[in-house]
């Protein structure tokens, strides 16, 4: 069986841990966000492809979903010393080896898409690990920085880069806009329009549907693709009783006028993309809702509390797809 | 007094540190090799310059004499599990750092001194640090590396680059020829020409006389100001009892044709640079041999055993610029 997954940082790489455990000799192929791409220091990176890459290969920081495991911060510590910023973004010092690779490489003339093969060949990820585009894309937020001393609603107004507003900001004031800047005119990387043409199955991991799994589907060819490769898509709500399972989505889908529920993130892919949609139990009222918006619902356990738990999640997905296969 | 150094890495370092201590309140400006500057895993690396950075400015690794203390090597770890090279190349995460602004910085359109100045605005060295020049040399070797199963004197004849030589090869086959390629087309750094104008004396301390002092001395214009600053040139001989005191520059020196002495390496300033020269108690003998070439020269406990033992250098080396100054 030929899967593609679309997927983001965290919740991506834990429901792609789960998928692989559900269904060991499947064929996975991950199409990864690159709209969080972002240099530091003069260093390339990309953080939704390391968490994919260090989760599925055993070097994550399994309490913190990112970075990696027995991590030192020295590199970080002296140029702070030097005064060199940002501070806000915790690169460790075994991360760091990657993104100097990964600029290396790209200053030698290869693509990103190339990099992230060579990078996987030491993880042995055990899926095919493809970024949505070898062309820059950057996800900006517009947002209004509170004046501290003047009435509420005056304030700054500027677009930043999506990882200041969601490390150093913490999502804190409202996303007024959400642009993944370079993605109109990105090419899909080599191997991500095939392997969505030869899938079996497309599934949207519990990743954030905006800048996440919406950026990756921003890129020109990428949604028309899955929507007339002519087999089941199936998603897993991202959100849980009206709250995000973990990040901030709800904050970017305020942006976006979506609201933060289960029904809602279906509606907004919508049934020209979406064939089946989970829901958690604790939404089952929602699949109602999805269903009369034409995208087959089903409610079951969407926490990811652990290895087993994700893969039951899989498991459904996979069931569903083939409900909607079926029908 | 203004004193103008000239300074490879580790002895150029330990000199310098006795040199302020024994002159607190001289104005010092080092001018540094960059011959041995090498780019690695897409980053550039200054070791001379950073030595002098660190030594002075209570960075530095005592017992090896570079590198940074209190240091980890887990970004060199990580880059040998991807593969990447070069492993002999001691790189420590704190170290990675500073490379990493420098490169950043370069990479802006900084040229090297600047760079340089920016790094020392965090170390403090209490001299003023300016790279010889702010475009690229690099010391290459040439070299015949033996066939191992093979008559020996046959081997593939390679040119390759002074870290190579020093750091893997540990200097363990003769170096055939040295070249400082670019040397030629270099120009001195910005203020490198003043400062040798403005000097009350220059002093050579007791580094590589080939590949440190000797590639400064090959940047054009370097050379000249120093022979037609019209002040005493002083400098400390690297070689004691016939041997480095520390390092292999007995190997470089034979590339050269100069015999590995106290005395040869004098000569091979000449005159024409050189006002005095200072050799060890033990070489005493070679005193008369110098003196011969025009060059006055005192026999003085040489090693830099402790911060006290290397100001006491300092002193001699300041006394005989005031000695041929009044002669």
């Amino acid at each position: 069986m030929r899967i593609v997954v679309l997927a983001g940082g965290i919740g991506g790489a834990r429901f792609l841990r789960g998928l692989k455990r559900a269904v060991p000799d499947a064929d996975i192929t991950v199409i990864g966000n690159t709209g969080d791409d972002i240099h530091l220091y003069g260093l390339k990176v990309c953080p939704d492809l390391d968490t994919v890459m260090y989760t599925l290969g055993g070097g994550i920081n399994e309490d913190q979903g990112w970075g990696r495991a027995d991590e030192t911060f020295h590199v970080k510590e002296e140029l702070a010393a030097y005064g060199v910023g940002p501070e806000w973004f915790g690169l460790g010092d075994r991360d760091f080896a990657t993104h100097i690779v990964r600029t290396q490489m790209l200053g030698a003339g290869y693509p990103l898409s190339a990099v992230t093969e060579a990078l996987c060949d030491r993880w042995k990820p055990g899926v095919r690990l493809i970024p949505m585009s070898d062309d820059r894309v950057e996800t900006h937020v517009a947002v209004t920085v509170p004046d501290s001393d003047s009435a509420e609603g005056s304030g700054e107004r500027k677009v930043i880069h999506f990882q200041e507003y969601w490390v150093r900001l913490r999502a804190s004031v409202p996303a007024e806009a959400i642009v993944p800047v370079g993605a109109e005119q990105a090419k899909p990387a080599p191997g991500v329009l095939e392997a969505i043409a030869e899938a079996d199955v497309i599934l949207f991991p519990p990743s954030n549907p905006i800048v996440s799994v919406g950026t990756i589907l921003a890129v020109p060819g990428i949604r028309e693709a899955i929507a007339d490769a002519g087999v089941p898509v199936v998603g897993l709500s991202p959100i849980v009783g009206d709250a995000p399972v973990r990040g901030m989505a709800d904050k970017v889908l305020a942006a976006v006028g979506v609201e933060s529920t289960a029904a809602a993130v279906a509606e907004h892919y919508g049934s020209g993309l979406l064939d089946g949609w989970l829901v958690d139990t604790v939404d089952a009222a929602a699949v109602e809702r999805v269903e009369a918006a034409g995208i087959r619902c089903r409610a079951v356990p969407l926490m990811m509390t652990d290895l087993e738990a994700t893969a039951r999640m899989a498991h459904e997905a996979l069931a569903l797809a083939e409900e909607v296969r079926g029908a």
